[in-house]
């Protein structure tokens, strides 16, 4: 496949998911993806691999749309191999399982979050810190599989996936497994800095930015006991901050609000992932405060001064993810409190329409796929 | 008088250090200060307060040139009141005592550092922080004395001083009085972030700069237990560093040596006060490491990226000086493992030359003031 030239669909040649000769049953997968920066999301087909000894074959049933699916595919933080598709927010139900695997049985709800595999070895992994192995961890979509003979992993924008077992999680029945979806990557996102930090009953968190991240940062504080303060530069997002359950609600462009607000928050997650000014959200923070950013502009923010960090004495941090035991543990915890996202569930062929809606901020507050849109390659023209 | 104007020595009026009626048995210090940010350093004379309830008068010994004096003096961070004496890094011996005293005793030697009161009410201040006071903590020049009618503090080039009991350090014996100086601001500014970040026996300690506070974090890092990177740009402190304990030295434009350094340092203490981009130093972090920031550049910084925070979960940190008891503990410390600052000590006509010679770095690696160079006022043509 030549990069840049977009496919007309059906995709006749199947992605293989495994180098070399194709173990016997292997499956197909319908699935939507990228075939350039410019082609948009199409339908593809991928080759699954055959489960091995401690594989889980999943049919997804659902799949959160991420902000980075669409710096990824777009090419906007780099250029990925393609043909790519994208997803990292996957839930579905185990179909087969390999000869190794007795911790999940055919018919039981997991999840995949956005890595599948990791070296295992390194002091990170032996942590349960999979996200920071030292040898880069292996993406749910878009990295080299090492061993899966190298082949580019194709995530979950499509109606199967085989993950090693140590890197699906379960989800609880009490958790509607749509509105789950996105707690695998945005979930996880938020909750991991909050524990990191040790927020407990009566902290006061702060979130910057109302999106899908920030919607989940901003029910995980709140479930974890805090008071929680939203800041965002949009007087319209103000009741939908209310109806979330926060608790006070600062307009970032007003600068006496901001000045009323001062010193009064233990540590804020910054969700936003476009270029913005963080110096006026420091002296928000007490002693000892943090400042975790968590979305990933592809441009330079604008520089914090160290003078603010001085000052108090606090941090401006970074946070990945999560490892599978914490994201385990996440999934739980959102389950006893009766946290999920809100989301708004579309099909295949609405995939090109949310993915302008993100950029536009256009979503309350994630998009999930409905893997049941998909046509099953047995169904398409090519077959 | 009018700030912009100098003023020829010598200075016939006392700078006062309390307002009001001046209690009895006030004294008279010979000083250099600034009168304008173009005056350089001039005599002049501070009217010291007589010792109240709480206060101790100490007379002198040495006094420390810190980069903040040379920033402040010449308004380079904003305009001081003028005239304004610097100086924050005093050791001298007691001379009087206030009749509340009884820790303290003439003869007694005897510091003071970088502030001599602060709220004693707040949080910060009841935990031992009073660098952080929520009501900002009264400098030890320049900043308002709230318990002595808003004089402006006058600092330690002078013969003598007058500081509140809460605000003054033990210097142990066995430390030499003019290489202990510099501890009260480049020594506890380097321990304060060392042990907040709890270094220990076989941490990596990275130093960024080998100037006043950087030599004084190699120093004590090392007695620490630490295991300590210099990185620094210029070569001919690739010998000084190693001679002063080093364990590696790494040349911060060699793109190679910071490569091979990488993942290999637990906490970075940054002491470079001229902008200067910190990206390359979060590779050299291992995971959950840090980068504090202690130099205070009066320029804006390079932005640091957030991908290099978040990709190991570090922090870009900030710290100010440290706490009275947390400073007598860093002096203790210091006595017990025999560090103190490589010093050259000057008499006062050479004051103005150690300012340009410290701008232009070359110092190895602290001026200390003899203050017994200071002209007595009774010895004073306007005596």
């Amino acid at each position: 496949m030549t990069p840049g030239r977009p496919v007309p669909p059906p995709f006749a040649k199947p992605i293989p998911t495994m180098d070399g000769p194709e173990a016997g049953g292997s499956r197909l997968a319908a699935a939507y993806g990228a075939t350039s920066p410019e082609s948009g999301l199409l339908p593809l087909t991928v080759a699954r691999r055959a489960p091995k000894e401690d594989d889980v074959e999943i049919d997804i049933e659902f799949c959160g749309l991420c902000h980075s699916d669409v710096h990824t595919i777009r090419g906007e933080w780099s250029l990925p191999a393609y043909p790519l598709v994208p997803g990292h927010e996957i839930v579905g139900r185990v179909r087969r399982v390999g000869p190794a695997v007795d911790d999940f049985a055919p018919g039981d709800r997991v999840g995949v979050g956005c890595l599948v595999d990791s070296c295992r070895e390194c002091d990170s992994c032996l942590e349960g810190l999979e996200q920071y192995c030292e040898r880069g961890n292996t993406g749910t979509y878009g990295s080299k599989d090492a061993r899966n003979g190298d082949a580019i992993t194709q995530g979950g924008y499509a109606t199967s996936v085989v993950v090693d077992r140590r890197y699906v999680l379960r989800i609880p029945e009490g958790l509607d497994p749509a509105a789950a979806a996105p707690l695998l990557c945005a979930g996880i996102t938020t909750y991991s800095p909050l524990r990191h930090f040790d927020v407990e009953e009566g902290d006061s968190v702060g979130v910057v930015g109302l999106g899908g991240l920030g919607h989940m940062a901003l029910k995980i504080a709140k479930a974890m006991g805090a008071e929680v303060t939203v800041f965002t530069t949009s007087e319209s997002k103000v009741d939908a901050a209310l109806e979330l359950g926060a608790d006070r609600v600062v307009l970032s462009k007003d600068a006496a609000a901001m000045a009323a607000a001062d010193r009064s928050i233990d540590v804020i997650l910054d969700t936003v992932a476009v270029p913005h000014d963080l110096n006026p959200y420091f002296r928000t923070l007490r002693l000892d405060g943090a400042l975790f950013q968590l979305g990933l502009p592809s441009e330079d923010m604008p520089p914090v001064r160290p003078g603010n960090l001085i000052r108090r004495r606090l941090a401006y941090a970074g946070s990945l993810i999560g490892g599978i035991e914490e994201t385990q543990e996440m999934l739980d915890f959102c389950a006893e409190h009766g946290v999920a996202s809100d989301i708004e569930i579309i099909g295949a062929e609405q995939l090109n329409e949310a993915y302008d809606r993100m950029v536009a901020g256009d979503v309350k507050y994630r998009f999930v796929l409905d893997t049941a849109t998909l046509q099953e390659p047995s169904e398409r023209a090519d077959a």
